[in-house]
């Protein structure tokens, strides 16, 4: 039997999504709880891997198992043996072809930055922080220029495994919610590093270092080196991963509660 | 020479405002922090206490010193010296005769509660939780009973150190935010574990335990085994301090960014 899983999960406490030698990776935490609700090894599949440091609103997985358990068990028992840095939202059967990352036809990211002369300590590890003020205007203009069928190579990371640099971005918004600025991000896919890139560039703009515009050059350029540094990873959120709707799924979309 | 601090600090990382034997109090970190940019021992006096794993929007402190150090350096200097989970926010001087705790004439306390089936992963720390849905309606109109001077000794810790259990409170505010209520209260002072025993009342009437009323028998009866247990730390924020204008202080008040 096949099964999907709803997983929220603080990247502060993880050295990333992906299993670690260490056992560090969230994976690993996950994989370890449903094991011992399974009664035996499980492999779970992830929509997208998450580095050091981020979080997830909503992750979605599936794993294999012949174990017949009610729901409440992959969810409330499953729960009671993970860390609470990571919680089972949901699970639910699904059918034999569904594959967490193979079907995932969208993913969102969300982006929480702080606009401070001193630093979070509240959100600390929760949010980015920029120390001076950003101007919205521009970089809503900037963020337009993103939308569409593009070769982001541009905010690429070297490391990145993806066998093509061409994605589809459908949903780039920047929003002011007193000190915050919240970046929205929606793509079929994305590359490695992409949003905090894209974040980089947008907090230039912000910032008046660059005109909107720059943001169009960058892209067009589709060199790394062009673009501004990759931003810290505390206050990037995987927000959702969008499936056709004959699988069934539950919602599997959340915002950053403190503003929606 | 006096000088104010504004202070913010995560209470998830200390056991609690006031000095430690083992250091583990935020008393503690400000105070080694602020003794080396002074160069002497420094005793720094705050508005008011907080419980371990309550946090601080708006702490307010004063501490005296005879070393002259621009206000930056009470504020970047000190924070580089401080662990990340507290942060001062603004420093002032203050005339000789301002004592941060004797001068409040009031202080506000927030508290935030998720409401869901599971439990936080992401604000884990940061946040009460409860697993079963709330009715907002019988919560505020159980808030409002509370307005105004009265004996609070149903809502009072057995330890309090407080004079008299008379206070009166001149806010009472519970408000919904998608799967969040916000409890907010402003007192000319609070009884220890006073916010957290209030909160614990009104959940048990959102839930339908008991009706609005039940609020005015706990009250009238001033006995603490007639109310509900204490609510736990997490979710408590000290807002602000209020002082009196001519202190010529900063906005000593700020929000949990909900909506704000």
């Amino acid at each position: 039997m096949r099964i999907a899983l709803g997983i929220e999960y603080n990247g502060a406490s993880f050295c990333g999504w992906q299993s670690q030698a260490g056992g560090c990776g969230v994976q690993d935490a996950l994989e370890g709880a449903l094991a011992a609700m399974a009664g035996h090894p499980v492999r779970v599949h992830a929509a997208g891997r998450t580095d050091t440091g981020v979080h997830a609103l909503m992750q979605v997985v599936h794993f294999d198992t012949e174990t017949s358990r009610p729901e409440s068990a992959w969810v409330r028992g499953v729960n009671s043996a993970l860390p609470p840095a990571v919680r089972v939202l949901w699970a639910q059967p699904v059918d034999e072809e569904f594959h967490a990352r193979f079907c995932a036809e969208g993913r969102s990211y969300q982006y929480l930055l702080q606009v401070s002369p001193v630093a979070p300590a509240i959100l600390a590890g929760r949010v980015g922080w920029f120390h001076r003020p950003l101007k919205l205007e521009p970089m809503c203009v900037a963020a337009k220029h993103l939308l569409g069928v593009h070769d982001f190579s541009a905010f690429r990371a070297a490391e990145c495994q993806a066998k093509s640099p061409i994605k589809q971005l459908t949903r780039a918004e920047v929003s002011r919610h007193g000190e915050f600025v919240l970046f929205e991000f929606s793509a079929n896919a994305f590359l490695h590093h992409m949003v905090r890139n894209l974040v980089g560039c947008l907090v230039y703009i912000g910032k008046g270092e660059y005109p909107p515009d720059w943001m169009l050059e960058v892209l067009k350029g589709r060199d790394r080196a062009q673009a501004a540094p990759t931003f810290s990873p505390e206050g990037l959120y995987l927000a959702g991963v969008h499936y056709d709707a004959r699988w069934g799924l539950p919602d599997c979309h959340r915002s950053i509660p403190l503003f929606k």
